[in-house]
């Protein structure tokens, strides 16, 4: 159980509770299993006002405390401690990583086949079944679960959290604060092929990549997500990146500080993406272009050009029914006459 | 070798075989080593009519026996015995599985890593390198092939087959007779972050993903498919769902029972999607909206609203040469103006 | 270290070096430790001219050899050695592999799980815990790094690299030469099902896939890419066929020889692509079409219907402020008004 005062210590991490003086010490004692939604959290749970669709359910909340802006104090129910901040959802998040059961990891299984050349840091946990190579080094207290592969010569930062059957490619280089969701790839061979078209010969042949992942700190990948080493320079994903499950990045990709990347999403080769983008699920984004800071792009865009002014963009139709959508479409096809 | 008889017995489960009592004792002793096309099975192989495109073939068909509708039982040569059903497709289906070779599995190998608190079930095979966490019930006669991982306190129901490499997070909920395929993720941490923006600090906060996934009965999920734990809630997936490979459920989804999705959809947070839908391929729905029961995408639809309405929606424009693609791309662009 | 006469003998094996009687003995011991761009490489680096937008860049270069055409020999720097070849661009893919410090990989780990039955080739690597299933056949000098997982009666030719955590079903046929990345799937069960609608019983008959993969020669196949067994027939991937990553090939697809496919793109059931196609990243191709030889289909191109001519298509709107393109997306709308 959570007390409203460990709750509030951890929420100011981020951002001062404006009413914190006002909280009496019986208050501060109230106790929290878990987090849940105004209309079903109960006395023992926390609970948020993040977006004002939702004040209708405010009056009516059984939830024992409740993370609110100012505008909105009043309406919370006399039963609910009212924690004022600026940004409830925040709040909120900073909140529910204390409610989180991170299962106790400890030592080095004794399965795992580890280099004997691998640097292993203090209280790094490595689970069943994972295979390090030579030359890897591992910052002190990231946990690998089972499973996980990393080649030789990569090097992982401290605290992060790499869950089971990840594979880190050699010579990748991982900051630390990483969060590596369950079969991400990082660091495979990039998809470069030159044509040889000889009528005798392979229609393809092989550029090998010599580059490197390179990935910052704080970065949190989904998973199933590809990305691929470069082919001469390196693929490099910045600081505070967080991307969704099954996002394709191309080899010598760059992506920014802080850019954000939903699920399905592909970024061809040697595109560059800005800081603080943020890129919705199924987009495509061909190669070779540079995305500057600051875009968004709704989902399934499609991302053929640079964009040089930071703003939003989109592409496509929206669905309408079928019968409605094969004459739009042949009419769009019409639009394509000389 | 299968007999006619054996097939009869599996594909009245489903559908009666309509002129059963006109098969005599020689022909239930018919036997057949697979199933073929009407135009390449021989006579040891079983064949069907699903689709009257294809009643061209039939007269010329060397297969032993051929599913078919009443319809066009008379057109079935001589040398075949037909075998009437309502749906030949439904009854191939059925059939299908008795000629598939499913290898025997038995037992717990050795080098599997299993919690001394987890509950295995009677039957149930665990192959190499699996790793079974704390408090893990596994189901009766349940099969997890080479290099599964079960975190702690995930329910896995009986009768299910769980191939290579998949990984089930913790707290799953996973009902009886499901089927996942390679690498399928179930339960990784959902996509959640709170914006923070202080220049001084990190770009986002990460919101710990408390609920679970929990998925019914009957259900199979395609190779290398994520479905995402809920971060209040639950993401839920309901009896006789399909879905296809390298599919995106996202947290807090929910998926009515008997819908079928197929390959590279991705589906965003807490959307809700009904009964009986049937998905195309590579479709995106955003978040946050309900798809109602009974409603039909085409593949690629970009869905951005809820539907109320049962029917059959599409969006996008289809392939054509790439210089008339151009100018109606640049018309449709005009169509944005002001 | 890699001296030019080396590189000149692996250059060669795909096409001459023009000007070779002209690179005196002094050059031909030059020594390069890899490969750098026009603009970053240095003495010891090995660099190429493939695109003519780069010239300006060729001047100022201080690379120590530079991959060239005849047209622009004249403008190499004195400083490097000129190789003036056909195509620079497969010059510099061939050189590139020189380069590549593949690990040295030997023997068989004693972690591994090998049935009795396999048939293990001279020189084949197989990494930790990986599981090779009953009479399967692995080729001469073939590697299989940590964590494969190898099904019964599967064949994969010699010299091939199979990345970790890759799965290969059982029955799956593997050329020679191929390589397959981290966490392929190879031969899961197809996505067929026949729909029973009865509402006593399931939602959908399983339809066993009774067919295998067929994987052809110096074939290349990109991370968490699935390509599924088929239902009857086999599904046949050509020879020299290179896929990207997170590619999904459904049951009973067919790709010529030659062909290449970027990632995220989705092929439908029992579609049929011809030789030397180039499918652009997120394309979607629908089920049951066929697409002839020579087709280029630019990246989320979406294909409903048969192409039966060569050439390049496109479908799909690009990327606009999105104010403007929700004014062009209703316009789209109501083109599709009675």
């Amino acid at each position: 159980m959570i007390t409203i005062e460990q709750l509030i210590t951890r929420i100011e991490q981020r951002q001062p509770i404006i009413n914190k003086a006002e909280i009496d010490a019986e208050q501060l004692r109230h106790e929290f299993s878990s987090i849940g939604s105004l209309t079903t959290a109960d006395n023992k749970q926390l609970s948020f006002l993040a977006d004002p669709h939702y004040i209708s359910s405010l009056s009516r909340s059984q939830a024992g405390a409740v993370l609110i802006t100012a505008d909105y104090r009043d309406q919370v129910p006399e039963t609910a401690v009212a924690l004022v901040v600026a940004s409830p959802y925040l709040a909120y998040a900073s909140a529910s990583q204390i409610f989180a059961q991170d299962s106790e990891l400890n030592g080095i299984h004794p399965s795992a086949v580890i280099a004997d050349s691998a640097v292993i840091g203090d209280q790094v946990y490595i689970g069943p079944f994972c295979v390090i190579g030579d030359h890897v080094q591992i910052g002190a207290r990231s946990s690998l679960y089972a499973h996980v592969v990393v080649e030789a010569n990569a090097d992982i930062g401290h605290d992060c959290v790499i869950k089971s059957q990840v594979v880190i490619g050699h010579d990748s280089v991982i900051g630390s604060h990483v969060r590596l969701h369950a079969g991400v790839s990082v660091g495979a061979e990039g998809f470069g092929f030159a044509p040889t078209r000889d009528p005798s010969a392979t229609g393809w042949e092989r550029i090998a990549q010599l580059g490197r992942v390179v990935i910052g700190d704080h970065v949190r990948i989904g998973s199933q997500t590809c990305i691929d080493r470069g082919a001469i320079d390196d693929t490099v994903i910045g600081n505070h990146v967080i991307i969704d499950n099954l996002v394709q990045i191309a080899h010598n990709v760059r992506i920014g500080d802080g850019t954000a990347i939903a699920a399905q999403t592909a970024i061809a080769g040697s595109t560059s993406i800005g800081k603080r983008c943020i890129i919705g699920g199924a987009v495509g984004i061909t190669g070779h272009i540079e995305i500057t800071d600051d875009v968004t792009l709704s989902g399934m865009t499609m991302v053929t050009k640079s964009i040089k002014t930071a703003g939003s963009y989109s592409s496509g139709t929206a669905a309408m029914p079928t019968a409605n959508w094969r004459r739009a479409a042949v009419r769009f096809r019409q639009l394509g006459r000389d």
